[in-house]
C-alpha cells in the first residue's frame, strides 16, 4: 500500500448539512501545487456524523503499485460495517474508506508491467479508495473495457467478483441448480441472479424489500419479502430445499440456510449486515448475532451430506494473497460482460460530499444495485433532487411503480440510467 | 428392499473356529427346492462372536428390483461400525451386512428396464449384501465391463463413487492442487490416490501405517506414518497447507483438517473410524470423537475462506435419494476405468465364513486396498495359510519388505494379486 503522510488537512464541512457545493479547503500552508487531493476521511468509528471530506497529501506509488486518478468509487455494506469499527482487527482511524474504484492510470511504481498511464482501469484497495487519487498493487489493477463506464467500473470488482468465486469456485454452480440469495436488490444479489442467467435452467430464489420487486422481478425465478417466513416460502415451491444458499445476514439464517440445503448443497456466509442495526456499532446486535449463529459439528454435515462455507473477497485479496485467483476470475467476468451476458446495475450516484447520503441509503436497504460515490460529481443541491414517491396508496398492497416528480433543475447533474431517490410514505426520508 | 421372509436358520457355526470346512446347515424343514441360500448374519450388535453364516430363506425381487446371484461382497469400515452398532439410527438385528457387491442378474422385478438376466452387474445394496443372492432396487445397479473381475466389481463401488464424489462434487479438483488423505492404504485411499493421478500436477499427502508405506509409496507422492504428526510433516513440505483434507478419522483431526487447509480449500468428513477401538462400541471412544470434533462456527469460516462439509455415500444413495448423481459418478468412473487410468486394488479374498478374519483385518488396519467377501470360495484351512512376516528388525526403523514364507498347500485357494496375512513381530496375529 501507498504509505500517505499524516493528514494535515483542515477538512471540509460536510457537505450535505451545508447544502452542497463548498470547495474543499486547502491544506494548510500547501501551495496550489496539485499534491494534495480531496478524500472521504473517516475520523473515529461511529456514526455517520464521523465521516468527512478532507484534503489530504496525494498518495506516490510505491514498488510495484499503480497511481490511480479515481472516477468513482464503489460503495458496498462493508464500508458501513467499517464506519461503526463492526469487523474484526479494524484498523486504526482516521482513515479514507473504500475497497473498490475506478478511473485512469497517472504513474506507475518501480517493477510494474502491464499497464501504462491513461490506461482506463478499476482495482481493489485496501481502504482509501474513497479519494481523488489512490494507489494500489498492480495485482489488484484491471484494465476496463472500453465501452464500460467508469461507474459500472466502480460497481464491478466486489459484487461481481464476490458473486463469481461463490457461486462458480465454492458451490460449483452447474445446469439444473437451485440458489437462494438475500439481499436480492443489492450488487451482490443482482449479480448473483446475472451470473446464474449465464448457466441453463438454474432456479433462483430471493429476498428482497417488497418495494424493490416491481423493479427486479424479471431477474428472478421467486421473489419474497425480507420479512417473510423465506423458509417455508422455498419449501412451498421446492420442498427439498435448493443446491446453494448465499447468507450475507448471518445469525439465525445460518442455521435456517443450512436447514434449507438439498442434499450436496452449499451454504456460503458472506457477510453478516444483521449485525448492523442502528447507526453506530451495537454490542448488543453483535454479540445476538455471534451467539444465534449455530455453531455446526461436521458429523451433523456429514449425516446430511452438506458443505458449509464463508467467503470473505477482502480477506482473501488482502490477508491471504490470492489475487491470482481473482484475476482469474476477474477476466472471465470481463469476457461475460464483453458478450453482454452481465451489467453492473448502478443505482445512483453521489459526490464524495454525498457519502453520509449514500451511506444512510445502504444502511435503509434503499438501493437497487450499487452506490457509487462519483470523484467528479458535485454536491446535488437540495432543490434539485428527483422526487421518486413510491405511492404504496395507488396500487394496493404493493408498492407501486415509481412516480418521478421531477425538479426541472436536477436533469445536468444526473447520469442516465441512474436516479436519487428520497422515499416518502412508507420509506425513510435521507436528507 | 427386498422384503425376506423371516429367518428360519439354523445357523452354520463360525468357520474359522472351526478350521473351516463344515457346511452350512439346511433350513429346517425346507426341502432342497433351491429357495434357501447362505448368508453372513449379525445377530445383534457386539463383537465378532456375533457374526455367523446361516441358512437363510432366498429373497425374491419386488417390484423395480433386480434379484443379483452374488459373486463378491465388499467389506468397508462401516461394516465394522454398524457390527458395534456404532452408526446412526441402526437398524434392528438379526440382520445381514453389507452394502455392495457384484454378481450375475438372476431375475428381473416388475418395471425393471436395461438389464437382462445373465448381465454381469455391481450394485449397491442397503444391507443384505453379503449372502449367495442379494435384491436391490434397479437405480443401484451398474453393469459392469467384461474384463473387469467379480472381486474388482465387489471393491469399486463404495470406494471409487465415494473418492469421486468428494473430490469431483464437493471440492472440485483441479489441476494444481493438493490433496490430504487418511488412511491411504485403505480401499478408499487408494482410490482417491488413483483419481488424483488422473488430474495434472495434482500433489497427494497420505497418512497410513508405517508398514504400508512400501507398498503404497508410488501412489502418492508424501506418506506420513498414521502415528506421526502429520500437521506438521505436511507443513514442512506446504507451509500453506492443501486445499482438500479427507478425513476418515474424525474427533481432533476435524480441527486439525480445517487448519491445514489453504485459503479456499474444503475439509470433507467421510468416516469417524476413530470411534473404534476396541471389538466392541465403546461409549467413551464415543463420546470423546463427539466431544473433540471441533464444532465450527460459520463466521470462522467466512474469515478463513474455508469450506467445511459432510459425505455419506449411504445416505445419500439410501435416505437422500441421489441415485441420479450416483450413477453420473458411476459412469465417468467405468470410463475411466475403461481407459485403464483407475483399477480396484484388492487386498485380499475371504470366504463368508471367514468374515470375523477378515474384520479383524481392517479392525487392525491391515489391509492395503479392499477386502473381499467371495462367495464361492471355500474357507482356507488354517495350515494353508501364507505368512507374510514383517521382519521389522531385518530393517533399522522401518517395517520390512515382506518375507514370505509359503506353505505350498495354500496356492490353490489364493487368486493372483491378492494375499492373506498374519502379521507377526510387532504386528497382531489374527487367527
Amino acid at each position: 500500500m501507498a504509505k500517505e503522510r499524516p493528514e494535515k488537512a483542515e477538512e471540509t464541512e460536510q457537505m450535505i448539512e451545508k447544502e452542497g457545493g463548498k470547495e474543499a479547503a486547502e491544506v494548510p500552508g500547501g501551495a496550489a501545487d496539485g499534491r494534495d487531493m480531496r478524500a472521504v476521511l473517516l475520523s473515529a468509528f461511529g456514526g455517520l456524523n464521523k465521516l468527512r471530506v478532507a484534503r489530504k497529501v496525494m498518495p506516490e506509488p510505491q514498488d510495484g503499485e499503480v497511481k490511480i486518478r479515481v472516477k468513482a468509487c464503489g460503495l458496498n455494506f462493508i464500508d458501513l460495517m467499517v464506519r461503526q469499527g463492526n469487523i474484526d482487527n479494524p484498523p486504526k482511524t482516521p482513515l479514507v474508506p473504500g475497497f473498490e474504484l475506478s478511473g485512469i492510470v497517472e504513474a506507475l511504481g518501480g517493477n510494474v508491467t502491464g499497464f501504462e498511464i491513461g490506461d482506463r482501469v478499476m482495482a481493489f484497495v485496501n481502504y482509501n479508495a474513497w479519494a481523488e487519487v489512490a494507489c494500489t498493487p498492480a495485482e489488484f489493477v484491471y484494465k476496463i473495457p472500453e465501452d464500460m463506464s467508469f461507474s459500472e467500473a466502480a460497481a464491478f470488482p466486489v459484487n461481481f467478483v464476490t458473486a463469481y468465486m461463490m457461486l462458480f469456485e465454492v458451490a460449483n454452480l452447474r445446469e439444473g441448480m437451485s440458489v437462494l440469495v438475500h439481499s436480492a436488490g443489492g450488487g451482490v444479489g443482482q449479480a448473483v441472479a446475472q451470473l446464474c442467467s449465464t448457466v441453463p435452467n438454474v432456479t433462483v430464489f430471493g429476498t428482497a424489500s417488497a418495494f424493490k420487486h416491481e423493479a427486479i422481478k424479471t431477474s428472478l425465478n421467486h421473489l419474497f419479502d425480507r420479512n417473510s417466513d423465506y423458509v417455508q416460502e422455498v419449501k412451498k415451491i421446492s420442498p427439498e430445499g435448493v443446491d446453494i444458499v448465499l447468507d450475507c445476514l448471518c445469525g439465525e439464517n445460518t442455521g435456517k440456510g443450512i436447514g434449507l440445503l438439498k442434499p450436496l448443497g452449499t451454504y456460503i456466509l458472506y457477510g453478516s449486515s444483521n449485525m448492523v442495526t442502528g447507526e453506530t456499532k451495537s454490542f448488543f446486535s453483535f454479540a445476538k448475532s455471534w451467539w444465534q449463529v449455530e455453531k455446526v459439528n461436521p458429523i451433523k454435515l456429514y449425516e446430511e451430506n452438506k458443505v458449509m462455507s464463508g467467503f470473505s473477497l477482502l480477506n482473501l485479496l488482502f490477508k491471504q494473497g490470492r489475487a491470482g485467483v481473482i484475476r482469474a476470475a476477474v477476466d472471465k467476468l470481463l469476457a461475460l460482460y464483453n458478450q453482454k451476458k452481465i451489467k453492473p446495475l448502478v443505482d445512483s450516484l453521489w459526490a464524495l460530499e454525498e457519502v453520509k447520503e449514500a451511506m444512510q441509503r445502504i444502511h435503509d436497504r434503499g438501493n437497487i444495485g450499487k452506490l457509487i460515490l462519483d470523484v467528479e460529481k458535485a454536491p446535488t443541491p437540495l432543490v434539485s433532487i428527483i422526487l421518486i414517491i413510491y405511492c404504496k396508496s395507488l396500487l394496493s398492497s404493493l408498492w407501486a411503480a415509481p412516480l418521478l416528480i421531477s425538479c426541472s433543475a436536477a436533469a445536468p447533474a444526473l447520469e442516465m440510467g441512474t436516479v436519487r431517490c428520497i422515499e416518502v410514505g412508507a420509506g425513510t426520508a435521507m436528507l
